[in-house]
């Protein structure tokens, strides 16, 4: 159920009408737009007593929202949500005209690797940095991260190189930390319905990185995010890596297609992995082009200064001068969709 | 790497290996077989000194395992596992010569209604309960499980029929209640690849049902297995319930061929779950004949004695007469395979 | 478009609307049942003037039938399809209460090779014998069958054992001499939408074994059934072959349920050919035990005397002395669906 | 097996090398190169005697290739494979520096219809029309296509408005007659392992435009095209258009990366299809800008002028202002990547 507020209704009608709600044993969610404010109402298993509501004063009208999300939908919300993540070097925007480059080692291995990786990342002007602290492996005999220790490295890179941090968390005690250390917290496919850290990632006051599940169909994909947003989370970014098909020729099949797909039905930022979404450093760059064409608004770059040393995922890394070509073709490319790049 | 003993080893010499082994900072796994005992290694990434333990009394070779997973593998143990369940009415076991049946409705929805389903299954002479009090659902707004008061109602069930109770853990929390409530554990499809919950449940101490995720290839399902038992729980029950594919006649597409595949890599038992598997009542009858034919060491089953008022999956869930007519053909089909059905 | 008859509707009221339907432009065709006949009308893109047909002597209703296919469905044929294949050793009926099994090896490599591996069939007491002059390949390099000296070597398998021949066309040039020398025209997988040759195997005077495409929907396999039978051959037999998913540890993923879904919309028989759905030796005999049990009508299975040497597809061909052991296990299944095998 | 000759080699020694090959047995295809010619060697299912190759006048090596195709393998052929189509209005090339845009409607419906939407085609300079006069249609009862009357309105298409022609072969038989009217013969999804198709295009004497079939692998797909090659059409045009997965957001999953996997692997050109890979009008525009990113050598892009009415696929049809729209972005797109577009 969604409560259309009238263009011109005051703070104070807004808040009358979310007080109401609650007072039925709801949850409200008001949506500012930008002519008018929108409430989702969330936790109406039954049906809602429309009556009182609609006659409310500010209220336009109240619709029954037949999709099963929500708060993530373009219904609930029109305008495109930006995304602010705050950064020593400058905030920087996701979701607005900007397209914004995120990249960094898969695995956080040492300082002096992170360190040496962030500065020739910095130098492109790139203030998003990844890397991951925690590394959902498929083998329990692989590394899996440097966990807290890799997190100070990650804040020391902040503090250097004046980048915010995107790193992955894996269950509640790692989300404490993380929601500690960096400024995105990012959930990978593997947990894309592990519906508790979803829920935990909701309560959070960061953004929160939602990666596509392996074989997650868009309305899963969407109603993730719902769990994050229905617990008052306004701030997901998706993103797409990949699905698994048949096709043998890439590690995943990357499915560039759901960011139209995603941009009809929602109003949130989606960005394109193009290391996981093909796992071979030599379609990053063609794919990284292509997930800007098609109008991602971001992507997410594996770089490792010694890819076939890593300790993860060297085969779908580039190495720091692949990636100044990618920034460079990447502004083009935006260019022609008259977009800048950050 | 993977100790093997002679036939004749005596226990103290596997206690040296093995304490040599964890000198050298590795994790050894003993595993008796029924001529020998093999003793697993993990936590080598590099290579282990050979020589100092193949020259140790009692050891016949040291054997470089080359798969990515050791403790499921039938090469470190070649026997059938078979797990022992507890209950109240006499222990069920999992993997031996009977089949084992495992029925009850797919969430626990009162005390009325679990023990009314709870009857009609005993009557059939089923001695393994199943019913979720934490529910993995889609969507933030569907009944996500009665939590606690649920379990409590199962350890009713198991008081009053004399069944194990098999029930879902959905994170750290609700594990650590539904192993001081149930008997067996269950991890769904959904978190088959949440590590951290695969760890905690590797140092629970009861067994475990580990469900395939929906695009898991088959070694990722066995390395799911290995992290439980990489952290000494080597009670773990597979279960097949489903992948997806494009198929659209079914909820999933019910993946019996990895029954006999599972048996030739691995010595763990392997169940069917034809309810999750198909998502249609009319399909379980039939698809639980063809599980039990293809080798499955025993089923899953959704029953509910209301099924179009289930808050939950109601449209798989096949009515008690239903089951009963199950018991009785899949009796018949296990006996073909010299099997009974307990 | 369903015109559905009174029980005791005369032959020649059954002509006479057949006359009309044809005097509007459309193809009529009768379909006789138990207790009554029904008459699709096909070739109507637009509106039939029901009307007039509805008023005519004999005529019950006229139904307008909303899924794309017609002649397939079970709405127009309430009874089972039990189609008889004549062999000299004695007629056999596939989709009545015998389950049908049909042996022999991928490919006709020699007389020699075909007469052994028939010999060893027959003496099981199957009467339906398999083998390709035809090979679909991958490669263009791969051996791609003898071609009419191939049939003419069944041809001799009929006479001297007294089996019917299952054999695959490729094109109209084969279909021309498989309809000559063969008891059943065999359509391969990857021919499933090679509409063309279904409208010959259409206007073939011998049933039609369509094998299901390596990614057809159950709609799909019907429509491609539905070719065959608007040219007005009603002997279709389904074969499900396995199909294309992720899963990489057989060959195809055997959908077993299709079996149940494809009873429940038609009235066509459905075999299941456990060598190609899973490519692997290992495996044939427990998928077969399965498909028998889940409702097959039926197995293709593939027998090679020295599958080693198998010009194609060895490694899913068992010998005779496991096909030996098949048609023992699959009697015992059968018989508990209240089957025999033939 | 491949020959390489010397840079230098005259043409009578290619051509001795060829004569022997023959007289072995085998069949031999020279392949010039911008510096030096290689020659493939098919039909030798067992080893090539080398030493009588190796030792005559104008040979550099003997090479096993060990992948299954042969003559579409960048290993045989380095040098990207340019393809020139004549036109009345300027022959054009496909595979060279060039993006090579068609276009056009699903099916040829009426003079009218294709010589409106042809009109608006070639305002926009594009020289490659597309159309069905023959169409696989899933089901029996839709549109099948105009037949030979929709060649004789294609052919009029060309001689007014000086484009080349694109149109679809379902059989031998209407492979005949679009070999007579057209300039480019398409082999479609479902007929891309219709084997005995796709030898008959390999003898004709026009170019062939191979689309991907909706489950093949690349190696399935490049087998494809070796098939044609290995009847002496050198002239393959391959085309992806989507594979099938459990997606459901759009008809199929386009696999654009697919393209920089066919770029490694063969010297052939790949165009995409954006309308039937994505099936949605409001996809095509984004998903166009794409291919052309990811490195495609074209667009397949399916133009009507009413797709509401349009007789086959109208939703993924886009109208030609949209397709005027496109055009000016893919000039764009192309010109990062130093392209031009015709």
């Amino acid at each position: 159920m969604l409560v259309v507020m009238q263009a011109h209704a005051t703070e104070e009608q807004v808040r009358d009408v979310c007080r109401r709600i609650e007072s039925l044993g709801f949850k409200a969610h008001p949506i500012p737009g930008s002519t008018r404010t929108a409430i989702g109402i969330t936790g109406n298993t039954g049906a809602v007593d429309i009556g009182s509501l609609e006659s409310m004063p500010g209220v336009v009208e109240c619709i029954p929202v037949s999709k099963p999300y929500k708060l993530v939908s373009r219904d609930v919300k029109e305008d495109d949500t930006v995304i602010r993540i705050p950064a020593p070097a400058g905030d920087v925007l996701v979701g607005g005209q900007a397209v914004a480059l995120c990249a960094g080692p898969c695995a956080i291995e040492s300082a002096e690797q992170a360190l040496t990786i962030a500065k020739q990342v910095a130098a492109t002007g790139v203030r998003l940095f990844r890397g991951g602290a925690y590394k959902p492996r498929t083998s329990p005999y692989s590394f899996q991260g440097l966990g807290e220790p890799g997190l100070e490295i990650l804040a020391e890179v902040r503090q250097r190189f004046g980048m915010a941090i995107v790193t992955e968390a894996v269950d509640h005690e790692s989300l404490d930390l993380v929601e500690k250390y960096a400024d995105v917290i990012q959930i990978g496919a593997r947990n894309m319905q592990n519906f508790s850290l979803l829920k935990r990632a909701g309560r959070a006051r960061k953004p929160v990185l939602l990666k596509r599940g392996m074989s997650a169909t868009l309305d899963e994909f969407l109603m993730a995010a719902e769990y994050i947003m229905s617990e008052g989370n306004y701030n997901v970014i998706l993103c797409e890596r990949g699905v698994r098909t048949f096709a043998d020729h890439s590690r995943n099949t990357l499915d560039l297609t759901v960011v139209p797909a995603v941009k009809r039905r929602s109003h949130l930022p989606i960005l394109v992995d193009p290391s996981h979404g093909t796992g071979r450093r030599h379609k990053v760059l063609p794919l990284s082009r292509a997930a800007v064409a098609v109008g991602a608004d971001g992507l997410l770059v594996e770089v490792h200064h010694e890819p076939d040393r890593a300790l993860s995922d060297g085969m779908q890394s580039i190495v720091p001068e692949e990636f100044c070509q990618l920034v460079e073709e990447i502004r083009q490319i935006a260019a022609v969709l008259h977009r800048s790049v950050n």
